[in-house]
C-alpha cells in the first residue's frame, strides 16, 4: 500500500500560505504518496490542489455528513460526521503528518500525532512547551521540499 | 466524485459465499463505483478481489491501528482504531450499501444504515420486524447483479 | 462500582408505552442499578422520570454539545457530540440493556449490544433472523420485572 | 445539572504531583461540581481520592472496555472503547478542564479543549506557541484553588 501522508492546517489561508499548501501537496503526489487532508478549504483545498496537479491521489477526512461538501480536489471524500473527532481519525489514517500554518484544529491534530506516536512535521505551526521546556516532537521544516523529506523519512512502515 | 458503495458481510465465509462476494464486487468496478469495505477476510476480502479483478478502486475501513492489516486488494485502508464504531463510520462513508450474508456485525452495520437513511441492499443476510410486523427497509435482492443494480438506483446522489 | 442498566426506546411514545418505561426505571433504581440512556425524551425520559421516582440514579449519553438538552430526571448527561455513534457508546457503557419498543435507533443498539455482548432484553421491541431463521440473541421478556430481572441476571459482572 | 470539571494530567505521578491532584478533586467537590476523569492511575487517580475525600461525586471517561479498569474513587466508570478519541470525549463532557502537568495525552486533551471552546485552566502544565507567538487560551493557575476557581468562573453555564 502507498505512503499516506497528511497535510494540517487552517480553513482559511492568505494567498502565500495557500501557494505553500499547494507546494507540499505537490512535493507528495511527486513522491508517489498519497495525499490525506481534512477535505474542506483554506490549507486543505491548497494541499489537494497540489497534489492533482501533480497527478497524485487525494482523500478528504469530512467532519459532516455530505462528501459533496469536499473540495473539488479531492478523489475520495469520507463523510464521518464525526465533528471534531475526525482530527483525530484524519491523524489515525496518516504514515505522517505535516502540519502548515493552522488555528487550533491543527493544534489539536499535532497533539494527537504526538501522543500516537504518528510522526510530526512543522512548518510555520505550533510549538509546545511542557511546563516551560520547548518539547522536541514536532520535527521543523522551511520548506515545503524539504518538509515532505522528512516526513518520508519518518513516516511508519510496515 | 465517484459513487461509493459499501460491502457488508462476515469475517469468513464458505466458498460459496466468498464467490457471491466476487462477483458483487465485480459488478460494483464494472459500474464505476468505488468499493467501501471493513477491509479485512472473508466478504470483505471477496468484494475487494472481485472490484480490483474488474478494475476498480477498493477503500477499506479498518478497526485497528495498522493499515498492513487490510487485505491485499485494498488500495487504500484506513486504520481507524475506532472498534466497534468503525462498523458506523464504514455505513456512513458510503452512498449506498449492500450486505452479503453477514453476522451481528452485519446486523450492526445494517441497522446503522436504516438508521442513517443510507439505502440498505440485502442478499442472503438478516431480515428484521419491529413488535412482530416484518419491516420493509431492506431492499431485498436475489443476485449480485441485481443488488448493485438496486443499489445504484438507491444511491443517495448530491 | 454499582451495575449499569441501559434502557433502549424511541423518542417518542404513547402513554401506555411511557408508562411501561417508567416501571422499568423504577424496577432498574428498586435493585439498586445505575440507569443508563439516551438522556432525551419518549422512552428515554420515561426511564428517567421512573429511577428518579424510586430513588435511583441517572445518566444520559447524549447525542450533541449542550448537557442542558438532558431531560429533567438526568443526573449526570454526558454531551458526547457523536451523533449516530453515541448509539454504540451507550451500549457499550452497560453490563445489560432493555429494549423497549423502539425505531431504527434501536434497533441499532440492539445489533451492536449483540456484536459487543452486552446482554440485551426485548420488550415489544424488535426480533431479527439470519438468513430466514430467527436469532436467540434478544432474551424476551413480558413485564418491566421480567425485563429487569432478565437483565440483572444476564448482566457482565467483574 | 450540577457543574462538570474535568481534571486532565498524566498516568504517572511524584508524590508531590500527586498531593497536588488530590487538592484539585477536593476544592472540586467542596464546589459542588462533578469530577470527570480518565478513571485511571496517576493524576486522574489524585483527583478522584480528592474529591471523594471531600464528599464529591467522580466519572472516569475509560478509554477500554471494561468499567473494572477504573480507580478505586470512581462512582461511574464509563468503558468507552474509543481508545485516544476518548480524551477528547472526556474533554467535551465537561464545563471547564484544569490541565495538571502532563505528557502529550494532556496536551491533546488541552488543544481538543481550546479547539472545543471549553476553558482550560494550566496547573504546571503545557504552554502553546503559534508562529512563535505565546497563545493566550490557556489560563494559568499557581495552585490548586486557584485553578478551580478560575474553572468555575470560565465554565460554560446554560
Amino acid at each position: 500500500m502507498k505512503i499516506h501522508l497528511g497535510v494540517l492546517g487552517p480553513h482559511t489561508t492568505t494567498e502565500e500560505q495557500y501557494r505553500l499548501g499547494v507546494e507540499v501537496g505537490q512535493e507528495i503526489a511527486k513522491a508517489g504518496a498519497i495525499l490525506f487532508c481534512g477535505g474542506l478549504d483554506g490549507m486543505m483545498r491548497a494541499a489537494a490542489e497540489g497534489a492533482k496537479s501533480a497527478g497524485g491521489q487525494t482523500v478528504g477526512i469530512l467532519p459532516g455528513t455530505d462528501k459533496t461538501t469536499a473540495n473539488e480536489f479531492i478523489d475520495i471524500g469520507i463523510p464521518t460526521d464525526l465533528g471534531a473527532y475526525r482530527n483525530a481519525l484524519l491523524v489515525r489514517s496518516c504514515d505522517a503528518v505535516i502540519a502548515v500554518h493552522g488555528a487550533y484544529g491543527t493544534l489539536s491534530e499535532i497533539a494527537f500525532a504526538l501522543r500516537l506516536k504518528v510522526p510530526v512535521v512543522g512548518l510555520h505551526t505550533w510549538t509546545v512547551s511542557r511546563e516551560g521546556h520547548p518539547d522536541p516532537g514536532i520535527h521543523v521544516a522551511e520548506s515545503a521540499k524539504q518538509a515532505v523529506q522528512l516526513a518520508l523519512q519518518l513516516a511508519r512502515t510496515p
